[in-house]
Formats: C-alpha cells, sequence, structure tokens
C-alpha cells in the first residue's frame, strides 16, 4: 500500500491496526477455522445500508491487506463520496478465512468514520455560505484521534490542533495559573518557537483587549452568545483569528457563523458519534 | 494501582493508557511548560455536568497515576453512581504540570465510558422486569473493546462474547460457507473445545429446527419480528438459549424481551456512544 | 504467506518470530558473517533422524521468510505426517548467509513441536477406540501456549481452554476461597456470559452432587481412582460433561478411558517435552 | 525488584514476564473474578512434590510483583536448594484475586527452570571428579534462552555462548562454504574483534591438525568415540581448549570426560526438560 | 521521577532509556557479575573533566533509576551550570554492580548533550547583544531529536520545528514541485490548519516578494550574503518573520545578525557535536 | 532488501527505522501533504558536497523502501567509496511525498555514518604501515552502536566488544571492587564461558606482571606514555594481546602504534563526529 494513501494517519497506522485485529481475534478466529476450509475463496461485497459520506476506506484496505496480502480489494467509492443505501463500497477476493476473520474491523472502522464524516458534513453544510470554518476539538476517541481528524477533513472541515504538542492553546485553567490572560501569552510567547502559533480562551470583551495588547494569533471567544461574539470579532478587527467554541450544535452553528469568526470548533464531531450502516456480503465459495 | 481494580480492562491497559497519552502529549504540552511553573502544584475537582451512570473512574486514576506517580487521584464515587449535573466524581492533588497535561485523557475516557454505561442503564432499565438482559456486540470501537464491555457491565448489561475467540458465532455468511445450518454446527462442534460454546444465528423456524437437531447451545434469532421470535421461542423450549438481535432500540427492546428470549444484543451501545459532559476545574495554585 | 496457514499461531505470531530470532542473532552472526560470502547461495535439506509425528512446518516457513523474504521453503511433508529416519521435510534455497542464520531457531521449532505432536500421539493412541478424547492444560511452555496446543492438535488430542480467559474452570483453591463447589458455580453463573462453559473440579461424590445441583457444564475428576470415575461418570449421567485429570500417563491413561469420561488431560504433553530429532544439511555454494 | 537480582535473566525480563502473563490471561481471569471479591486478601505456599534443585525464584517473584506490586512475596529457599517433596519454596501474601490469576505462570517457570537445574545437577554430579565441565547448547525453548542458560548454572553446569553474535562457532555447514577447516578459522580471525574467541567442529584428526596450524582459540570434537578424542585431546596438549560434543547422555557421560576434554555440551539440558512437580496452596481468606 | 522533569524528552522517553540500556547491557554485564558481589554497595562520583555547559542531568537521573529503583541519585549541579575540570555534577548511591552497569550510557548521555549545550552557547553568546536568535534544525541525530533540542535550550538557543509534523516549512524541492514560491505558500495556506505557520525557503528578492505576496508567515533566507540578507530584511520591515540559514559558524554568525534576521539557524547544534569530557569515579566498596 | 545486507546492523534495523522515521513524520508531514500532489512522482539524487568516506547506503535505501515500498532505490556507490563534492551516491524514483517526507532521515544517516568513516579512515591511514589496528568503544551515541561500529569498520577500523554482554573489560572501577588486577582477572576466568575473552586496564608495569600471572587475554595500556607502552609491549612478550587507550587522537596516533601494541582504542571515533555534507535534488515531476 503505497504511502501517500496512509501519509493521514500516522506513521504508526500499520501497528495500530495490527493491534485492532489481535483485540478481535487473540487467540483465533475459531469459527471461521471450523466452519471454512482453510485454501477455500470467495468474494465479498462491502455496502451501505444508510445515506452518509464515506470515510476509512485506506484503513479497509489495510485491515484486509494485513490479515492477508493475498488479498484483493477493489474499491468501488473513494472517501468523501455521498453514501446511499444501494451503494457498493468495495469489494474483496481471495482466501475466505482471511476475509470472514478481517470483516469485522474493516466494517467498524468505516461505520464510525464515516459516522464522523457524515456529521461534520451535515454541520458544515450549514454554515457552508458563510466565511466560517468547522474545526475539531482534542475531544476524540483515545487511540483514534489521527483518523477521526482524517474523517472530519473528508466531511467537510478542518483540523484544530493536533495535540498537545504543535500548537498552543491557553485555556480558563493556564490563565488561572498564569495569573490572567496578558501574562499567560506573555509567558507562551517567550517560550514558543517562532513556528508555533499561540491561542488563547477568553470569555468577555475585557479578555479580548488583554489578549490583542499580548499579540495572541488566535482568539477563543468561549461559551459567548451570537451578539457579543460579533462584537468581539468587530473590537479585534482582523488583528487576530477568531474561533467560537463551546456547546455549538445544528441549532446554534448558524448564528455563529454570521458573528463573523473566522474558525468554529465543535467536540461532538468526534466524542458523539453515530455509526453509518455498512455491511459485507459473501458470494459463492470456489 | 491494585491489580483487581484494573483486571477488567485487560492485562496491557498500562500500556494502552501510556500510548494514549502519547497521542495526545506528543513531544510535549508546549502550553503547560510555557504558563505553568515546573513546581507548581494545585487541586483539581472532576465533576459532572449531566445526568447518567459513571464509568472510567479507575482508567482517570491510571491515566494521571501514569503521568505522574506523585499524583494523589481520591475517587468521590465509584463507577455505577447515579449522576447528576452537581456530582463531584473525583480530586486530583499534585504538581500542576501533570495535572493539565493528563486532564483531556482522563476526561475522554470518563466521558465515553460514562456514555456507554448511560445508554445501557436506559435501555436496560426498559426490560428490568422481564426475563431477558442486555447483552453487548462486536461492533466496539478499536482499541477500546474491553473498555466499552467493562462500562456495559456498570450500566447494567451483560456481555456477549469478548472476540473471535473465546466462544464460536455462526453467522449468515459462515453458513452459506459451509453449506447450511445443520452443517455448519456439526463443524463447528467437531472443531470446538469442550470448553467451547456455540451459537448459530438463524432467520426462521427452519433455521431453528436445524440448529436444535445439530446441537447449538445458543440460537440467535435474527431480524425476526416479536411474534416469530415468540414462536421460536416457544418451539427451543430451553433446549438452547435464545438470543433476539438485529436493530433493536428503546422503541423494540420491550417487545424482544416479551417475546421470551435469554438475551438481547444492541450493537448501538458500543457504536453509537453520546459522550457524557463531564468536566475538570483547578483550585489555586501552590 | 498466506493467514490461514498461520491462523492457529496467534495473530501476534510473526513478532514472535521475529524476537526469537532476535535472541539468537543479536548484534548479528558473526561465524557466518566471517566465513560465508554476502551474495553465495546455497540449497538446504531439513530431515529427521527419529520416528515421531511432524509438527511446526508453518513456522520453520516463516521462519527462514522472516530473515530473508528472498529464501524459497518447499515443504516435503505437512503437520501430521509421520516422520522416520529418512524422512526429508523440507527444502530452503537461496542465501546461505540467511539460511545458516535462521536454521538453529528453525529447527528448535520443529523438534520441540514434533516432540510434543509425538507425545500425544503416543498417549491418544492408546485411548483410540474409547470414547475418551486426550486434551492439554495450561502447563504450557510461557510464550509457546499456541503453539504446543497446536502440536497437540496435530498430535491428535484436542484442546482444554486456552486461558483464564475463554472459559471457567473453577479449582480447589477457587472452591476454598468461594466456599464450597456449590456458592462458586453458582458465583460462577452469575458472572459468566450466556457464551461461557463453566467446568468444577471435584474429588469425589458429595462434590459431584453438587457440581451438578449447581449446574456445571463440565466436572472435572481430579485425582481419582478409575473405580470412582466410573461411578462419578455412572451418577453424572451425560447431565454434564465429565474430565478425568491428575498425573495421567501412558500406564494409567487406558485405565481413566474406561471409566467412560468424555475428556482426559494429560499436563505433561506440554510441561516436560523431549525434543524430536531434526537436522539441516547444506549442498553446495552456488 | 533489585537489579542484581535479575541481572541474569535480559534487560528485557520485565517486558517478557508481562507479555506471559498476557498469554494466559488475556482479556482477564473470568473464574477469580466470578468466585473471589476484589478485595480479598489471602496467604500461599509455594512448595516441592518431588526432589531436584530449585530454579527460578527471582522469577516468580517478579511475576507476582508484576499481577500486583501490593504482592509480598517471600522467598524460603534461595535457587540451587536441593527440594524434597516436603520442601517449602515461597508464601506469597495479598489480594487473592491477583494470588490466584499469577499462580500458573508462576509454577510453569519454576517446574521448567528446576527441571532444567535437575538434569544438569545429575549430568554433572557424574563428572565432577574430572577436569570436564558440563556446557549447554543453544537448543534451547524460543524466547527462554537466557532463563534456561541460567538454570543450568544453578545446577552446577557453565554456559557455552550465549547466541550467534558473543563468539564463533565454525561447524559444518560454515566449514563446507568456506572450503576446509583452515581457511574457515583463517576467515573468521580475519574479521573477528581481538575479543572474540573462535571454536571449530572437527570431526577427526586431520580436523583437529587443521584447526591447530590455522590458530583456533577451542576445537569442537563432534561425535568422537572416547578413544579417538583422548588420541585428539593428547595431540592438542593444551594449545586450545577442545570440546566434547554429540549425543552425549547419562550413559556416555563420564568416557567422555575421561578423555581429558575441557568441555562438554549437553543438548539434552535443555531441549528435552521433564518439569519438576511444583504446587501452591493457599490458606485463609481474609 | 515527577513528570515535570521529564516533560521536555517526549512521552516516550523511560521507553528509549530501557532500549538505550539493553543496547549496551545485552545478556548481561559479564564483567561485573564476575568481579562485584551481588549484594555489594559503593559511591560514585559523575565530574567534569573540561570546560562548558552541563546538559542532561534528568537523563543520568533516569538511566541509574530505570537499572535500579533502589539506585539513590544526588545531583550537585543543574543543567546550564557552567562546568570547570573540577566540577561535580552528581553523585549515586547503591548497589554496585547497579552503577557500574549504568555507568558507561548516563556517561555518553551526560557527554553528547552537554557537547550540544556547550556549542549552542559558544555560538549564541557571539550574538548575544543583537535581535537575532540561535535555532537548531532537522539535522539532529536519529532518535535523539527531542533530547538534543532540549541542550539546545539549555545552551541558550531556542527551537525550530519539532518534526515535519508541527509546522510548514516549505523548502526548494517543494517549490520546485509545487511551482513557484507563490503557488506554493497558497496551497500550504489552503490545507493548514488555522493553528500552523507557515515558513518558505527564497533565495533572493524576487522570493521575498513572492512569499510576501503569499502571505507567509516565516521567510528563510537561504545562503545568502550579509548584504542581500540584511536587503531583504528591509524589506520584509516586519511584515513576516525573518530566519538565515546555510553554512553559519562562528565566523560568520555576527555578520549574519548584524542584517537583522529574527532567527539564526545552525545544523552544526546537533550533526557535528564534539563530546564534552565528563567521567564517573567508584568509592569504597560497602 | 536482502538479510545479507542488513545483518550488520542488528536484527531490529527495520524497527529502529521506523521509529526514527516516526520521529521525524510523528502525525504526518503537513508541508509535503499541502504542496505535492498525491500520485506525483519523481526522480531524486542523493550527491556528496564534501570529500570523505561513503557509509549507510543499505540503510538510506531502507528508510525510502519503509516509507513507500514501490520507491526504487538504486545505488551509484557502495559503502568505503571515496567522495568527492561531486560524487553521486544514489538515485531514487518513485512517489514524490514519500521521498521528500524521507530524505531528512536518509541524509541524517549517510551523513552522521560516513563522518564516522571518514574519521576512522583519517586516523587509521596515519598507522597503516604498522601492526596496530585502530578499533573503537562503547563510547557510541545511544541507539546507534551497530551503526557506527558498522561505518568505523568501513572507515578501515575494526570494532572493540560490543556492549557488556560479549567480551569482559575489567577496569579501574572492578579492579578497585575486587580488590587487585590479580583477584579481578581471577574472578573473571571463573565466571567466564570458555568462549570468552578477558581484557584487564593496567596502568603501569606492576599492573602489567599481574595481569600476566592471572592470565588475562587482552592487556590495556591505559594512558601511558609512549616510552612506557612499549616496555610494556616487550614485556608482555605476546603472552597476551595489547591494547592502548586514553586520549589518542591524530597527533599521538602514530607514536602509539610504533610502541609495538596490536590495538589501539579510539573513543573520538563515534563520540565526536563531524557529519558530512550530503544532500538530495529532486528533478521534474511526472
Amino acid at each position: 500500500m503505497e504511502y501517500s494513501e496512509l501519509a493521514s494517519f500516522g506513521f504508526d497506522i500499520k501497528d495500530k491496526i495490527a493491534s485492532w485485529l489481535n483485540e478481535d481475534i487473540g487467540s483465533g478466529d475459531i469459527t471461521t477455522e471450523a466452519t471454512v476450509e482453510k485454501n477455500a475463496c470467495t468474494h465479498a461485497i462491502i455496502h451501505a445500508k444508510a445515506e452518509g459520506i464515506l470515510a476509512g476506506v485506506p484503513l479497509a484496505r489495510l485491515v484486509f491487506e494485513t490479515i492477508d496480502p493475498g488479498l484483493t480489494f477493489t474499491a468501488k467509492l473513494d472517501d468523501g463520496a455521498k453514501l446511499n443505501n444501494k451503494s457498493v463500497i468495495a469489494e474483496v477476493d481471495g482466501n475466505a478465512r482471511a476475509i470472514l476473520t478481517g470483516e469485522r474491523l474493516a466494517l467498524n472502522l468505516l461505520q464510525h468514520l464515516s459516522g464522523v464524516a457524515t456529521r461534520t458534513h451535515e454541520l458544515s453544510s450549514i454554515i457552508s455560505d458563510y466565511h466560517a470554518v468547522l474545526v475539531d476539538t482534542r475531544k476524540t476517541t483515545p487511540g483514534m484521534r489521527l483518523l477521526e481528524k482524517y474523517a472530519v477533513r473528508v466531511g467537510g472541515g478542518k483540523n484544530h490542533r493536533l495535540g498537545l504538542y504543535d500548537a498552543m492553546l491557553i485555556k480558563d485553567n493556564h490563565i488561572k495559573v498564569a495569573g490572567g490572560v496578558a501574562e499567560a501569552v506573555r509567558l507562551g510567547r517567550e517560550y514558543a518557537s517562532h513556528m508555533t502559533k499561540i491561542e488563547v480562551e477568553v470569555e468577555n470583551m475585557a479578555g479580548v483587549e488583554e489578549a490583542l495588547s499580548a499579540g495572541a494569533d488566535v482568539i477563543m471567544l468561549d461559551n459567548m452568545s451570537p451578539a457579543d461574539m460579533a462584537e468581539c470579532v468587530r473590537r479585534i478587527d482582523g488583528k487576530a483569528m477568531t474561533e467560537a467554541s463551546g456547546g455549538i450544535d445544528e441549532s446554534t452553528i448558524e448564528a455563529a457563523a454570521k458573528s463573523g469568526v473566522d474558525v468554529i470548533s465543535v467536540g461532538g464531531l468526534t466524542h458523539s458519534v453515530k455509526a453509518l450502516d455498512i455491511s459485507m456480503d459473501i458470494g459463492e465459495i470456489k
């Protein structure tokens, strides 16, 4: 499998797939060993049973190639495709035991990531006429961060920082410890590489003023009303980027976008995922 | 941390927690390193902001103990407790950097597992007056199976098999390959250890008859109407255990229970989890 | 190498082979590097020097394929074959350094597993006219459990549970803690999944009675005389499966089988293995 | 646990113990979780049921300390002690679940390593009045090399090289490839560090002459009669060390020692181990 | 060991130390096992034998604590201290075997990282009166990046990006592929998170103009003469940060700083390290 | 990639390359993902920009093959070749993203190891007319030992022992603990395998006498003047090998060689490496 298809999932994605297969298979798939002959071959079809946005095809391919390099996985749709309940996503040919044993992990990944992409698409569609872009948070499922962040991009969103290591986000607890927004941003600037952006969370206009004076790159407007956000955005006036955050969903996202913020972050994209219904059928044994 | 508190999460749980911390922290929590003094100490409170069933406290403890063995984690509630939006779950004392860096993973775990426990409790409460017990499936989040299955038990459900290795579940695809329910069960019996139970999926009364003749231990009644299930249960009459399966949710679970089945499995307990809102506040720096 | 050939050895078998090669090779096979030219090729023959049952061929293949994917391993006999001191087991062609460096691990595995299979075959042949089947125990060599259990099957035995995770076996120590056979089985039933079988160890007829009342699936008759076992089997009368256990060897196994038990477990199949003599010769250098 | 007690087992011994526990426990010891209360404590005694030489006590301690750092393991005998069927080896106090879950691995290690030490002691006792010392080979159980080599030392033997990396042993296959004993030793000398010893296998006096001319440090007399060995030893006359090798057991080892060789290697010390009978009993629950 | 002392080295630093100990110790420190009694204790002093800046003390502590938690490591100087040939850096007390076995890795780390810090301090001292700050590059020793970047900070420098993941640096090869500076920056901006900074490498004023138009956050002036750099800095005029890069050493760094750039990067800080001479002596055996 | 090409780097070299790629790439090469199309292909040339001895080509190949098995790496020169500032070392063809992402690690390895080989060649050339051979020490970069020792051989040196496990080197601290040179060597001989060489460090003629009486295989003359070394060599007279050690560089190595020692060890070969300047250019995108 080519590097370029897997680059978004982190360099250890092959190890992760192996460990997830191990979680399910453990000491062996005794049902398949009992009921399927060792050398039987078959043809399987992975298909959607609901509407949504597809995500995870390169991972499904990797699951089957990991379990048996002799399997042939043919994608019929690419990530980002719109699915309906008749969509054929991929076909798998080869050793029947390998296909049956890999089925569940491949489906679990497709269902979960397509769920993320579908939800992202629903929310980002609402604000497609606005300047704001929808982004994710660090409220991801442990072990799945890069995969879920990839699915957010597939669904039409963009990503916030990847972790604690690649950008500074000074939150309420840091401000409390540092002794105020201005001092926290100053400490951040002093420590940061010239390649690091600094975002700071504020709760009101006073915070905005402090953040601007201290030279924050991005200002997070946390749990503000749309009206307050709009006022802050006007005051900031392009001197820093702005992010709306805090309990935003389909009922409130348009109002947030209207306030003029650059970015809207929604934890629910990744912390409350509804799996998309995807299934696998096998054909004749050869 | 004592073995007995972690035994449900698999012997590699400490490695998992470390790898999940690594996913978030990577090369370092630059915000905290910039804004919090190296030796600052603080006190933090983890509390619920919604109603539900608590799950994951031993894991939150393990997160903080892994990041810094010097932290003191004091549980105020145990897993299984009913939460409201004022419930204090735990307190953490010690190095402020360590507490802030560990916060997100601890909360992500508590939110996800409490989400599983809460949903399980909702559904199992509906059928509490019936014979049937609610169980999970293998439709779990990759890497989280034992944790999610634990949360199902915390929420009042029981577990189906843990993976492909500990019991046989002969499904439609296996039956197709083996050439029928009876032959598949016969192959299973031949291969199985005397310590292994065999379940087979059937779609109608004909399948039930075959399964009974072949001596299946458990019969899964897949996607049947409540009436058909009731008829099958009567026919089986205790000669095998019975499991209702297929698209069951709060609107259909009581009807399924009324059919007299022993077990009702619901994939949504683990594949479509809504995070419970849980948060952490820190106190003064010492 | 195809999944189906390796499925019995656990999903991590490739990692195990790599770590075992590392144990022997460490920082490098200095003898071979000194005496064999880098690009020299050769032909090697793996052959038996004693009578017995062959086991481990897929692992020997994996050893050579792991050390150098360019090697060609051709099995001349399959696992389960009867060996004599002239049997050619396999041939290996390719880089001479790789073949010489992999030799010892491949032979160590073949010798050990063929030893297990041969001993299993000796004992199971004695009871081939009886109902009872010969099974192994958890007294396996650390790190080799699935391999040794595979070799038991190759030799004509069957497997007991794989580990502490896939079935319940309530032993004397558990009974002591729980306060009696009946209470222990009751606790087991309450905790167990509907997919889990429960076996309980008893020492006399009183234990049998308790086990039956409590609904054990399997009853282990531990260290009983053949006569006592026969009486217990008659009393149980098919209401549970029966297992003979405790110090059984070639001198006592037939008597155990005559008692009518379903299963006879022998720890020595795996804890006291006599290696079968297998060797490798190389041909001309090309 | 102190470094000095574990130094003989390799720096990764803690990882090995963890992986061996994982092999047995997997997703959890369901019998113990069902039948033993979470906080129950007990006292356990590990004792011998046969005569032999004890080996593996530091590993048994590590097993229990790994599973639960709260357990107290008290050795009553040290490795090397002579056991009879009444010997108490160690006591373990603490959480009852942890003790029961760790029991099997601790016993499997003690039984296997005491088996190695006992067999080594039997053979080395036969030659205790001779100059020769008994050594092991690379015919060890995969994954257990350093442990088995330790047990050989405990039993009164010494170790041959540890692996392919720490000394040169030029065997028949290397000689064939290099084109003769003399050329093989010359190539070895050219490649070797000044810190590396070179041993070469010879089959007759001609080989001895070549090995001496080429300056081998050690000469292995492979599968020779005692008379031929004695003649070779006289010819070598201290100009190199001598090793007897090939199918030596209790019936032939004294004759080999009489030939005057420095070292006698026996593969069976580690490839055909008979477990020593060791058991654990638990006391009252507290 | 507290989290806060290790936070700069990445979350996997304990695993790294273990693997580096394993590299040196392998199957055991046979010299120490032979010559030092198992329970002997001693006192050791780690001291400098040359002038420089100290770096690596927390890692030396971790080495000794990893090999034996019973050792007591007492730092006499902290990282950043100026060393002369009489400076005592730390003392270690405890098991003599453990101390001797850990010595080499502890010294190798101290010598290497103090070498980095010392070189950084030499160069950064030259430009201490200028606006510019000295930074490192990705030309680090494989496996040592975070440690070497830490040592750069200890020596008075700052860090460039940590890897390919935390910021964009568009270099000549990317520009060639993308079809020009402007297009490359535009593609970068489109893909980047709002939290990601973008730097672009330019070779002349034309490149500067393109980079400015495209909105680069940082402009790298690659291999320019000081005069050309100064002109570029004037043109950029604070609209982006500026970085001097390319073959800068003690003879050229002041001229680079005079040009007015914000940042000067020097690969040699980490790719050509001269170890600082540091040694360990032990005292009496107790 | 063939085993024989990688055998010198240890069996875990593939894991190391993967972990070093992970260190640099982490969650993804965002610059390349942004600026290079997924399926773009290109041609790259790796070339030297300075004079020296090439080392590391098999590792550069492994880097590119690890990141994408579809890349074609063609070596134009082999390790050991003399480089000038026009030497083309290798060409790489294939996916442009993969090539750009792997560039830095491949170059870091080539630059570092060629630096080691170049320095070794400089020093060993000085003593090429003498009996003495140049060897390395254990003062290597953590994690890079086998690679650096390989580069020493490429540069014309030989290796000292690989680690603490493969030979005994009794140093001042061991002698102090053991109570003298003679006693230390005696303890070493008692413990050592018959396959293990013993070297002892001495500081004067008295030490030489003790070492000879005790039967050391190799005597290290530590920090002696050339005249003292010569006298010791005469006294030893071939009864043991001799090694000069302690602060030897280009100004003193010839005098050391003249003293007649067998081996001269220089820590600076590996602890103070100057990277050789090597670079990569890419061609047109296809």
